[in-house]
């Protein structure tokens, strides 16, 4: 019994291997590469774990983090839908749940329905801990705009007032002091990028 | 007071981006590339996650998934030590501590004191905890040899003497049901090598 149970679980942690192939729009802050969702899942859950004091709300830390490890595994199934791209999002969020019910379909229960309970949480983003994780999944990529000097909004067109409606509500409802330095950032970001173009008017 | 922090830690968390671009050993599963330390972090994390109850002592997984975040952040420094390597582990040892004194050292008072204990209490291997994490980072590139067909093992000469004596207790000490599974893993793998050297003898 328990030789079947930790079967399931080790053949879902090589199917979820795939998370490290599914590339992503942002770069890498050295701009060598694109970043993968594994390693992007990574780095969110340390974000999570230094930047847990901006939160909103009162969250539990590790719950954060434990969510923010699974939150895109889904996308071993359907891919990475960029923030600046253009399908509906009900398609989207259809995919998604599907591929959610597979994969967490693959661990023996309960534990495979408690990670289903945790991503569909993330995914609704009412409780404190989801809107906290929400708000870091828009904020560092942001922040690895600003700090490559643009990043996908210079390959996507994207202006300043796009960039405060995609970003702005999600950051600003979870983590409301990370978006007051993300305003800032990005006001910087377009005046410089203003002046640039226009080097006789600045 | 606050922003200050909050520089510190986010000049922590651009630094860090760097881990995405060493690169271990091992393989990913598809053997399409080498895996880096920040993805292997991710997926430590998720064994932990999911193979808790494997382990010997009562553990705190949160505690351990945290440990496995930020067990590798000094390669940022001072590259991956493979474990088929001919490095001293003293020599390796001293500039992983000097790296873990550095980068801790970017975070405000008392958060970079607390991590840099965790790291130093995940290398010490002496707590439930720390010997849980030690499995898990021995388990993952074993089961990645063994699901690729060799992997490090096949590129380095490795034989299944050296795979017990430089995985076996480490895994054992922590996660002994693990460990058995590996054992069978590791015997049937080698005599399927064996065989296709000499097929006649098979």
């Amino acid at each position: 019994m328990q030789t079947t149970a930790l079967e399931k679980q080790l053949h879902f942690l090589r199917e979820i291997d795939r998370l490290k192939t599914v590339v992503r729009q942002s770069p890498l802050l050295d701009k060598s590469r694109k970043e993968n969702s594994a390693e992007h899942s990574w780095h969110l859950a340390m974000y999570a774990l230094l930047l847990n004091q901006y939160a909103s709300g009162t969250v539990d830390t590790n719950r954060v983090i434990q969510m923010l490890l699974l939150h895109d595994i889904v996308e071993i199934d359907v891919g990475d839908f960029p923030i600046h791209g253009g399908l509906s999002s009900e398609l989207q969020a259809e995919q998604e749940w599907k591929a959610a019910d597979r994969l967490f379909g693959l661990l023996p229960s309960p534990q495979g329905k408690e990670l289903l309970a945790l991503w569909q949480e993330f995914e609704r983003a009412e409780t404190e801990d989801a809107k906290f994780a929400k708000a870091l999944d828009r904020f560092q990529p942001l922040l690895i705009n600003v700090f490559t000097g643009g990043g996908t909004w210079t390959e996507n067109g994207v202006s300043l007032e796009q960039v405060f409606s995609r970003y702005g509500p999600v950051i600003k409802r979870g983590a409301p002091l990370l978006w007051s330095v993300c305003e800032r950032w990005v006001v910087q970001h377009f005046a410089r990028q203003a002046s640039e173009k226009s080097p006789g008017t600045s």
